[in-house]
């Protein structure tokens, strides 16, 4: 799925505790919860959300065992899903949260009651 | 990850743009992210959500081109996560949500000035 293709996913949305998804809502859904569906990238994207600004890729790897190039592809996917994005300056790379994404998440998770907020 | 180990996933949270998840939280997280991760899952969760009540599975199947003993397997996953449970009732399956599980990813994923609500 391109990044071009998920921006229908922002913006929205009706929660499912209100209206059945049809299965092109449901495709779309599915690939960007299957970005967070890695304990490594959930935690990332932790990271990347609380961090309060954009964060150095140099200090997200010590918070992990992993090798570099591990979490460079973790990063990925989760960039690919629209989740963060980044930008290289000179040594390293930089990261921050798309907040739109985790919005439409959460809106489409929501309670009846909280739908809208 | 058994339902009651999943207990602990209720009645929290802090929303990841606030503070990052430790390992262990994103172990959890993830694997309930999983649960959603696929289309028919995903599917199945909304049209439950949306039933207002419980659903009986003969109410479920027809929306779905795959057959009983997947969707069967798809309704297991998501029960095993704690989002849905269900009864059997003479011939049938009934399905209703678990609301806490769900209230709890949107709040895991909730922007800072939604946290709380």
């Amino acid at each position: 799925m391109s990044k071009q293709e998920l921006q229908v996913l922002t913006g929205c949305c009706t929660p499912i505790s209100e209206a059945a998804l049809d299965p092109a809502q449901a495709a779309d859904g599915a690939a960007v919860f299957k970005a967070l569906a890695d304990p490594i990238r959930l935690r990332l994207m932790s990271i990347i959300a609380s961090a309060g600004d954009e964060i150095c890729v140099c200090d997200i790897t010590p918070h992990f065992e992993v090798s570099g190039p591990t979490i460079s592809h973790h990063l990925k996917v989760l960039r690919e899903a629209g989740l963060v994005d980044c930008e290289r300056r000179g040594t390293w790379v930089y990261y921050w949260p798309l907040p739109e994404r985790l919005t439409w998440l959460s809106s489409l998770l929501s309670a009846p009651a909280a739908a809208g907020l």
